[in-house]
């Protein structure tokens, strides 16, 4: 649709060198490079990417190959589609437990009451995951990260925020931490301190904020733990203000944040991002346009999250058209979570964005691309297929990138390559 | 939920030998039999199930089982949950093409006619698979029976409708049957040459009824390709007069009906499925209580096809309370088509008639085992674990049977077993 001819791409070759030879040729692929350069997916007929040292070293025209660059190997991919690796940006894919019982419970008519009284509800997942051991964790990690890296799935986020004191956290990052050594997957950490009060602050809303503010998060941030700081703005989560708390201490340790907001009600939280220039604002069912507007001109991403609206049965959608006009990038993610989101696809998920949200092919391309790594900070590394990023590829059996998203418990991934491998 | 005490079963252990060893005899597992005299999903804990020439030969728990029954070989399976094997009882598995390019306008906003004139629509699968050779379709349909069986189906059932002349209809159903020679999978295949129109006969409706009533379903009998007949019951496509001409046809070839049915309008098609005595009648979004009233009379089973109502974005959702109340049976299918289901996850599918339609972990689980059989006339033979019946076991690495029903995208699936193997 609406593929206009591409130009040849400009890659700034000028920055790798291409004397030495590739360790690997991919060649008779066609790329959709998400190149920002180009117009829409960045579509190269006969293309061919070069890589060495896991870097991509040439993406372009076959006709454009440097006719002496050498390649140690050279794999013809028959005509196969070409993406940048897929990046899930927002999940919550460490935690103990699951909500399964809760959740037929609820099927079955059973009041909010009842399932409290059952153990139910985020604080059930509280207590699983500080029961669990980080291996523990990991283990139950591994199965859901399998089911995203059988899709493509190169990056992945993954947020604390079921531990909540000091212990829990760092386990929860820990254990993301070591998700990334068992497997071949670029983990991004993100604490979520400020997802939920803990039971043991119930009537201490400042002080479960100093603890994390002044202890917990400097704590995990001079561990190394922390990429990202993120905060669940909400009426049944935390006020404006006590988010605003969390993000100044970010601030002073140099981490960048994210928020969930906007999620059940318009708190202003897209507005409280933008202004302390967030990677990102998530979910944002009720943003505003004085929000979506904010966000734009704050290089905010909006992180559409339809996983979670499809479960909640919401009926408020985010406000797309408003980010289309204000140009708010927008990237989608699984929230795979236990409680409102327990979903492992991130191929699905498009296909919900599509279909509930109508965003466009592109959109969702792009939004599990080159707009979720800008929704990490990573732009300059993953996200696009050009010279100098990651080689990290999803290789497809398709015959047009709508597939990905038009078709529903489908995977046509081909092979997955992650830094050159 | 609401699993009472479990009655030691009473399986009808009179019918087989268990005198000879068994081939397989699969123990220490927990057993979801759906054995209608056993209450809920006929949980059997700490069971075991014994298989001789393909069929069950014993289901229940260890304490019961004959001690002197030999086994060939011996399955510990490490307290692993076990359900029938999975059934999807609707599906236009086999189709030339897929709607990817459709589905891509749509969202840019294409008019119906813009996409009309792109070749889209239904009339566009009917090109594409009249177009495809036998072994084409094959081919094609293999990609989406192969996605269907990694999460434990055993048998699907396959219409036509895409070819709608006598070799486009044929070709259909040899492939279906070729589809259960390529795979260890049943195949049950169902003619619905009353799909939609052909467009060489858009000005002769009954010049094509009649084509359908006394040329192609009594030759396509007769070479043994029809298991049922079934046809498509709405304004856009069969007046009810014309729905009841094809039933009578099928009648006196002695074949069973379905009938989709009140889709997208209230025709009556429940009631006139019923009348005909219909093995189901499907979609049913508009059926009223009189037509429900007359398929709990009837027998007549309702299958749910919520993937459908999800891609087409309706909001008029199936009567699940009348069917309870009625006491109509309710199997869940995914409707697996290129237009308004390209869906191939019956996890998924299940996870969707939980959510928009609230359907129990029981209901959604029995949807798509013993109701599905009973939607198919296959009772008898599958769909439930109870000895004598088919050995067809799909064996799950979950902790709770709503496991299968709570995760949107993830496959537990840990062996699928087709009559015994
Ligand atoms: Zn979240
Ligand atoms: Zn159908």
């Amino acid at each position: 649709m609406s593929q206009q001819p591409t130009p040849t791409p400009t890659i700034a070759s000028s920055t790798v060198d291409l004397s030495a030879p590739a360790d690997t040729l991919w060649t008779n692929a066609r790329l959709a490079t998400l190149d920002p350069a180009l117009p829409d997916l960045g579509i190269i007929e006969d293309g061919v990417v070069a890589a060495r040292g896991g870097r991509i070293i040439f993406v372009g025209a076959r006709a454009d190959l440097p006719a002496d660059l050498a390649a140690e190997k050279t794999v013809d991919l028959g005509g196969r589609w070409v993406t940048p690796g897929l990046i899930d940006c927002h999940t919550h894919l460490v935690h103990g437990g699951d909500r399964a019982l809760e959740f037929e419970m609820r099927l079955e008519g059973a009041s909010y009451e009842a399932i409290a009284a059952a153990g139910g509800g985020i604080l059930s997942s509280v207590r699983a995951t500080r029961a669990a051991s980080r291996e523990d964790l990991v283990a139950s990690a591994l199965k859901r990260l399998d089911a995203l890296l059988a899709e493509g799935v190169t990056t992945v986020e993954i947020k604390s925020g079921y531990g909540l004191d000091a212990r829990g956290e760092r386990t929860m990052l820990e254990a993301a931490r070591d998700l990334g050594t068992h497997r071949a997957v670029r983990v991004a950490t993100t604490y979520l301190g400020a997802h939920a009060l803990p039971p043991e602050y119930a009537a201490d809303r400042a002080g479960y904020l100093d603890l994390v503010c002044d202890t917990v998060l400097p704590a995990l941030a001079k561990a190394g733990l922390v990429d990202a700081v993120d905060a669940f703005c909400e009426g049944i989560a935390f006020s404006t203000d006590e988010v605003a708390r969390v993000f100044a201490a970010a601030e002073v340790l140099g981490l960048p944040v994210k928020l969930h907001a906007d999620q059940l009600s318009d708190l202003g939280g897209a507005g409280l991002a933008a202004e302390f220039g967030a990677l990102s604002a998530d979910h944002l069912e009720y943003t505003s346009d004085t929000g979506a507007a904010a966000m734009a001109a704050a290089g905010t991403v909006a992180v559409i999250l339809p996983g979670a609206f499809y479960v909640l049965r919401e009926t408020q959608k985010p406000p797309i058209d408003a980010f289309r006009r204000f140009g708010v990038k927008m990237a989608v993610a699984t929230d795979c979570n236990p409680g409102t989101a327990p979903i492992t696809s991130l191929l699905t998920t498009m296909n919900m964005a599509a279909t509930f949200f109508r965003m466009t092919v592109e959109e969702c391309l792009a939004g599990v691309t080159r707009e979720a790594a800008r929704a990490l900070g990573r732009l300059a590394d993953i996200g696009t297929l050009e010279a100098g990023k990651s080689c990290d590829l999803a290789i497809w059996d398709i015959e047009r990138p709508a597939e990905l998203v038009y078709r529903i418990g489908y995977n046509p991934l081909h092979q997955r390559i992650f830094q050159g491998q």
